[in-house]
């Protein structure tokens, strides 16, 4: 079958399209055909983590298709069903934190940028109807991502307002989404005017351009949750808009890892900073039901074929995207 | 009568021991006649942040004796009352943060380093008859303060491991009494052996001096919890011992403000900080339960006179305490 994968040089230049064998399903596991596949920022850095006599790796995190195997023992599922994949593995209850066994799919497992893939079986859940397999496929892992970050971890509730500096990734795109429809008010950044337009439009209650002065601009808000996934680049001046005792949550460092934070006027203003990454299952249940109920669709930003994907990587890595990547598998 | 003052040069130069006028209370207010106080840093902190040309302020937070005189409309307690002092004034539920109008006794108003203060009738306490005076003087600030950041903020539970690096501080020490008798158990760290001695008598289930790589003796535990003030020297050192979805509490940075933190560790951990400064009114009454549930003894280092208090701040200033320092004004 055809993939994309990582072999050979680090980075982008070891990411190929090419053949590999068709993977069979052991016991407790699944074969999914898949239509289509999202691409994650996880994908443009799982190159850059091995090294150049690692073997091949299928690379994707996210995915949709249609059950073609059952493993041993599988009884849950049918062969035929409609699905799209959580690829979070073996994190099952909402926790504080992953346990150990914890992986994502897409590496150091084979992933979705393939013609199929094997997962275990609690892995695949029913594609919502009201989804076309685009948008089935690039939901799971931003999705995840941005539920617990918003309600498990920063807890948001109706009337907050919640700031998103960097506005544009998948991740924040779905936060944006998220966050209306439980009821709070969105304020977002961006140095792009289309990405604020199209902001707007998804309906953020204030737009801002990140070259103005945003601490003049936000200086009568009252913020009380900002998402923070640029780092190094926003940080400071994110705390400098949130209200005291207010909540930062942070699930991202696009701009870079290492943050210098005044520690007293961090207890001063009686803060909160909390980690999140990915999600459990359980989490992913529940988000699939918030995005049914609230009638919430993906923002798709263009879709490739598998064959052109390495084109997607380097577009995202401009980070010229508003909202979700999709490679098409099949028709 | 004699009391206190900062007037004059910045820091301890400016603080003497001199005559200021006898308050009044006004209406809503009382007059207490005050029998012991009790030091913290932020004594020391407050004559740093005055110029030279402001009026002299009585210094302190702490303190406890008994009621000589009521303001107008003040029916909830009587001349003769033995109580302690709550310095902390208007902030009155437990919430987020405090409201904007809340301040700490000693600056900007007049504190307790003196004969008699005068305090809102709601920021009196009846002292608990198993408290001497001196352990009803140096509760109120440093208890309230290990109070909320534990149990408000952190919310430690029976079972958890806490982990405070720097035993030794009025706040460092109710913390580990608070711990224990919440079920937790307490590892803390010191440079100094005769502190960890103490602190095993004190409760403590693991003492590490700080010569020693911590890291490395601690690679075995699972810390819930860690109690940071210390700031830019053990706060990364500190995130190393915390197991996965686990919490930092910071109210203190005696060792600098400025820390770095690397944010993809944090993220990846899932971790927590939070920030915490004293506490509410409502915390206080909680807090004063607890430590008589718990038969809780404030920990004294030593008793000076009050007109030998400038020793005392060189002495805290030096951090040769274990426990806190008191003031005796009256007998």
């Amino acid at each position: 079958m055809k993939a994309i994968v990582h072999h050979g040089p680090k980075g982008l230049d070891g990411v190929k399209y090419t053949d590999m064998k068709e993977p069979e399903p052991k016991a407790g596991e699944v074969k999914v055909r898949l239509k289509m596949a999202g691409l994650n920022h996880r994908d443009l850095l799982v190159p850059n983590r091995r090294n150049e006599d690692d073997p091949a790796v299928i690379l994707g995190s996210d995915g949709a298709g249609v059950i073609e195997e059952l493993g041993e023992g599988v009884t849950d599922v049918l062969v035929g069903d409609e699905v799209m994949i959580n690829p979070g593995l073996r994190w099952r209850e909402k926790s504080d934190a992953p346990p150990k066994e914890f992986e994502i799919l897409g590496f150091p497992s084979h992933g979705t940028f393939a013609e199929s893939v094997v997962v275990p079986a609690e892995n695949v859940v029913k594609k919502p109807a009201q989804f076309s397999w685009e948008e089935a496929a690039v939901l799971p892992l931003s999705a995840l991502t941005a539920y617990r970050a918003l309600f498990t971890r920063a807890k948001v509730k109706k009337g907050d307002t919640v700031f998103i500096p960097g506005i544009g990734s998948g991740v924040a795109t779905y936060m944006l989404q998220f966050a209306r429809a439980a009821g709070a008010r969105v304020i977002v950044t961006s140095r792009n005017d289309v990405k604020l337009e199209k902001a707007a439009k998804l309906g953020a209650d204030v737009v801002v351009h990140t070259n103005s002065d945003w601490n003049q601009e936000l200086a009568n808000e009252k913020v009380d949750i900002v998402i923070e996934s640029v780092g190094a680049a926003t940080f400071n001046r994110s705390l400098k808009v949130l209200r005291p005792g207010g909540t930062i949550v942070t699930f991202g460092a696009s701009a870079g890892d290492m943050i210098q934070i005044n520690i007293r006027e961090f207890f001063y203003g009686q803060y909160n900073l909390f980690g999140s990454t990915m999600g459990s299952q359980e989490e992913f249940e529940e988000m699939v039901k918030f995005v049914q109920n609230h009638n919430i669709k993906p923002v798709l930003d263009k879709v490739f074929p598998l064959s052109e994907a390495l084109e997607a990587f380097h577009y995202m890595d401009e980070a010229e995207q508003f909202g979700k990547i999709a490679f098409k598998i099949k028709e």
